[in-house]
Order: C-alpha cells, then sequence, then structure tokens
C-alpha cells in the first residue's frame, strides 16, 4: 500500500468539520482506498460484482436443502435481472457480470461468461474434489475475468458466488485451515434441519479425513475440499490486488476463496475490504482468521454477493465524505480544545 | 402495527428466489415497513432527516472537547452543505431539516427552522437543565416539526443532533433509566482524554444526586438531566410513530432520545428503525433496552443523524428487493426439498 497517499488522505480527513476519527471505519475505508489506488481523494468510477458459479459432487451427500439444478436456474435468474444481488447491485450503482467456471449442465445466455473448468467438481468425501492443475486452472480463470473487468474500467470489484453445496467446502477450508472443531465450522447453508446439520458435519469430517490436505499449501486444499467458483473468486481477488483495484469481500463462501487468496499471497489482504458477518456460524471465524472487520451485521445468509453489493454504497459514501466536506477552516468551525 | 399487511408482506418474501428468511435483517425491515404502513410492498418517495440543535448549561463543567460555539458553527454547516450529514444525506437521496430548538445564540438562516425553547439547558449540575413546561414543549416542537414534513411528503424519517456537551444528558437519561453503573454510560463523546472522561463520569453522578429524576417519569428525567434537542427528537419519534411513518434512529443521542419516547408511548418503539452501534460504550445498551438491532457496526461516534443517513440506503433496498425480486415461479427456479 501506498504510504504516502495514507498519511494525505489522514491529513485531510483530519482537516474536515467532524472530531478526529469520529466517522469510524468510514475513514478507515478512505485510507484504505488511498493506500490502494495512490489518490488520498479516492473515487469509485466503477464498481463491478463477479459471480462465480460452480458445482459440487458433494452434494450426493445429501448437504443441501435444494437440489442441484437450482445453480444453473439461478444464474438464468441473474441474466435475467430477478435475483437479490441483481436488486442489490442495481441500488448501488453497480454492474454484474456471471461467469459459469464449473456448472454441472450447460448454459446458454449471451451475458454468460463461459469458462468452464469442468462440469461439477467430484465428491469429495470419495477423493479429491478436482485435480490441482484443475484448481490452479480455476484460479486463472478468476484472475482473467477480473483483469478484463479492470481493463474495461472497473475501479472496485465484489465477489459473488453461486453453487448448491458449496458452504459444505467453504466449511471445509476454514476447518483445514484454522483446525477450528467441525461445530465451529458447519452452519445450515440454505435452511437444512438439525438431522441435515448433523449429515454434513459428518460428510465434512469423512472429506478432510480421506483427502488430508496439507494446510499450509492452499492449492492443496483447494483442490481437495474446495470448489471451482471458490477457485475462480480467489483468483478475482489475486486479480484485483495485482491490478491495485479493491475487492469487497461477500459472505461465507467468498471469505473462504478469500482465505485461500490470502494464503497464496498475504499482501492480497490489504486489497480486501469486509461487508457483512452472515448467519453462517463460521464466518465470525474466517473474518477474524483474516483480521477484516465487517461493516454490517444484516443476519443474512444468501451469498450472490448480496452482503457486498451493500457494502458497496457505503464505501461510496465513505469516498464523498473525503471529497466533499468542509475543512473547519472553510466552514468557520472552530477546532477542539487543547 | 398491521398483522395482515406483515402476513402478506411475509408470504410475498417467501415466494422470492431466496432461501426463506435469508435476507435477515432486509426481510425483517420489509415487514415493519408493512406492519407501519399497511402495504405489503412498501415504498419510501421521500426521506428526512431531522437534526434538533441545542446548547448544554452543563458545558461549564468543562465535560467537551469542543467550545460551545461550535454548535452554532456546525448549523450554519449544515444549511451550507458541507458536513457529514450533508454528504451522507445526499448519498441516501435524503433531505435535511435542521430546527433551532435551543441553541445559547441566534442562528439566521432562512432555511433554518427556528423554533427556540430557551437559549441553552441550565447547568445540570446546579438544578434542573430546564423546567417541566419546557420539556414539554420541547417535545412539542418536535412533533409539530415532524408533522410539517410528513405533510409536506416525508414516508420515513431520520433523527440527528447538534448539541455541543451532549453526549453528557445522554449518558444521565441511560444511567437514569437502567440504573447501570456510570462507567457502562459515560464515554468520551468527541474525544475526552482520560482526566475528562472521569470528570464528566463525576459530573453526570452530580447532576442525578442533586435532581433526583423519577426514572418512572420521562418527563421528570428530560427536564432535569436532558436537553432540548433530545426532548425534540423524542418528539420527532412521537409524531412519525403517531403518522404511521417510520422513523429511523441515529446514535448515542438519539437513542436518548428514543429511550425517553420509548417510556412516554411504549407503541413507539413499534416505529423505530435502529442503525448503527456507535461507539460510545453506552449506546449498545440503550439498544438493548428498547429491543432494537443495530445494521451497522461503523464505529462511528458524530451524530447528525450520520448513522441513520446510511442505514436509510440500506432501508431502501430492502423496499427494492421486495418489489423487485423475482419469485420461483416466474424464474423457473426449483423450491427447497422437504
Amino acid at each position: 500500500l501506498n504510504k504516502e497517499a495514507i498519511k494525505m488522505a489522514q491529513q485531510h480527513l483530519d482537516m474536515l468539520t467532524k472530531p478526529q476519527g469520529s466517522l469510524g471505519v468510514l475513514e478507515d475505508i478512505v485510507k484504505q482506498l488511498a493506500g490502494i489506488t495512490g489518490n488520498p481523494m479516492p473515487k469509485l468510477e466503477k464498481k463491478v460484482v463477479i459471480i462465480m458459479a460452480g458445482d459440487h459432487g458433494v452434494v450426493e451427500e445429501g448437504i443441501s436443502a435444494f437440489p442441484q439444478e437450482v445453480t444453473p436456474q439461478m444464474v438464468l435468474n441473474f441474466l435475467a435481472g430477478g435475483a437479490a444481488i441483481n436488486v442489490l447491485s442495481r441500488h448501488a450503482g453497480a454492474e454484474i457480470v456471471c461467469c459459469d467456471i464449473g456448472i454441472a449442465v450447460d448454459v446458454e445466455h449471451h451475458d454468460l461468461i463461459v469458462r468452464k473448468v469442468r462440469r461439477s467438481t467430484n465428491n469429495m468425501t470419495k477423493g479429491p474434489a478436482m485435480s490441482r492443475s484443475e484448481a490452479i486452472k480455476a484460479i486463472e480463470v478468476g484472475i482473467e475475468v477480473a483483469e478484463e473487468q479492470i481493463a474495461k474500467g472497473a475501479s472496485i470489484l465484489a465477489t459473488g458466488d453461486m453453487g448448491i453445496g458449496n458452504t459444505t467446502p467453504s466449511s471445509a477450508i476454514l476447518k483445514v485451515f484454522t483446525g477450528c472443531p467441525i461445530e465451529k465450522a458447519v452452519g445450515r447453508g440454505t435452511g437444512l434441519n438439525d438431522n441435515g446439520l448433523a449429515r454434513k458435519a459428518m460428510v465434512i469430517n469423512r472429506a478432510i479425513e480421506i483427502n488430508n490436505p496439507d494446510p499450509e499449501d492452499p492449492i492443496d486444499v483447494l483442490s481437495k475440499v474446495g470448489g471451482l467458483e471458490i477457485a475462480g473468486l480467489a483468483g478475482v481477488i489475486l486479480g484485483g490486488a495485482a491490478h491495485k483495484i479493491p475487492v469487497v469481500i461477500d459472505g461465507f463462501i467468498s471469505t473462504a476463496a478469500a482465505m485461500i487468496a490470502g494464503k497464496i499471497e498475504p499482501k492480497a489482504i490489504n486489497y480486501m475490504i469486509a461487508s457483512h458477518v452472515s448467519e453462517e456460524p463460521g464466518h465470525k471465524l474466517m473474518l477474524e482468521t483474516l483480521e477484516l472487520y465487517p461493516m454490517l451485521h444484516m443476519k443474512m445468509r444468501l451469498g450472490e454477493g448480496t452482503g457486498a453489493a451493500l457494502a458497496l454504497h457505503i464505501i461510496d459514501a465513505a469516498t464523498h465524505v473525503q471529497s466533499e466536506m468542509a475543512t473547519f477552516e472553510s466552514a468557520g468551525v472552530a477546532t477542539a480544545k487543547q
């Protein structure tokens, strides 16, 4: 990060008509954006939500409340503009792009970015979800999609996911990296009952036991107990960071991708802006591990980038504070007493 | 609240292409707005932030980092459009009105609503901050200002405050109503050091001891250890609730006003939407006492309505979700398995 730009941003913030530091996270965001972009008065010209969609062989084990066919159906819903992420992105003034990185079936739509690495992952309770080279290829797809959007003018990216069953690999990633007990890592996803939750915990334990992923090797973790959209989102984050573009991290699945990206390149964490803390119980632990601070507590558990889209408005607000507020001098306001 | 409208809002939410309940607080907001307005598809046509400004005799005791002259200076800054609340309201598509309900000096500006009940309160360490009739009059001013904005088409109100020293009466109100230890109620306000914080705690204890306010009589509490802008904001909340208009509650001072309003008329709490939890340590306890849930964790401590303005965008987003999302049927998406 550009330390000189952060210092200049701080100096300007301290001239504005408010007690120093009193805008809290808004000021932190301004400084982070200044450090990322090198501009002490950062602007977000174009906001893009990148949704990565993929399927999971592990759904065979009955770990999701929804059937796998919902993945392509929801992707078509994104492309038709009817999903929650469409509504929230429009409201935030953001564009959406959606990439098929591993849906089990073929989806045809002129706006869909098709970069299928493979059709769904394998059932990770019976062996690796994918090969090491497939995991690397999926990360590269994410980097490329991010670079395409940056080339088209994106000044901030937000991550979104679609993939029935994808809280299961996300919980597995969390457990492998932190060694936390399974109860801390697993949640109800889109709406499992108590039996479903117990089954899901067993499935995750079995997948980790059978594959024995190496927590020091993020590609190993990703290929054995991860997912294609998780790999793609890790690539989006790495691609954004490499081009000095901030990346807003959505919920549980996106933060699993952020953990992978942060293990591959710890400096990438400086480019991440957390959005919300979700209802998945493991999400808070993921954010703490990455030392990211979620500004929104919305009790959401939808994914798609919905929490990140809500945060985009707030991040935008932070940049407006820096560029539009009056200074103590210009407004003729007295400063704090000694 | 209109139970039929809440039920219809819930039925529609459950038809939308997302797992039931997965949008968390956004869904709660839709249902609350439905209950308030009677419309299961609520819309926010016009958003208005009402800022009440008043001064505090207790500043003589050295409980604020800023001098009292900042109150009128900041009011002029609001009217000139240069303060944080101006930037954040513009960004949220909200209007601002500012009312002088008790600034120590006269402020002249064609856009200022002048309803001065008196020039500043008295120093509450030496007797009541104001008389009982002044407190009632200040509440009535708040009701009137809210009614004027509702008559002009406001469909949602947000509360904002300006008044150097006003965390001190707010902490006193919290302590009187909850009986909490002083350390839980008092904070650094706009930036006190450790000595200033200790002095402020002593000042609050002395004001409560000398005045002995009756926690069962909110007007008594307000007149003895409250403030004119706090009374005005309590009136804004009561006025909104009486006209079935939701009121977004800002930070520590606004929530002190919400406590007063809720003691006067507990049903008014149903019309409150909490926005953020601030850095003032007592704010969380206030919100818990009112059973309000803050969606934003911004580490802010500015007041003015800044947290409420940020929340307006999210509340707006909730209404868009309800009116714009596709249903499972319209989008051809499969629903959850049994």
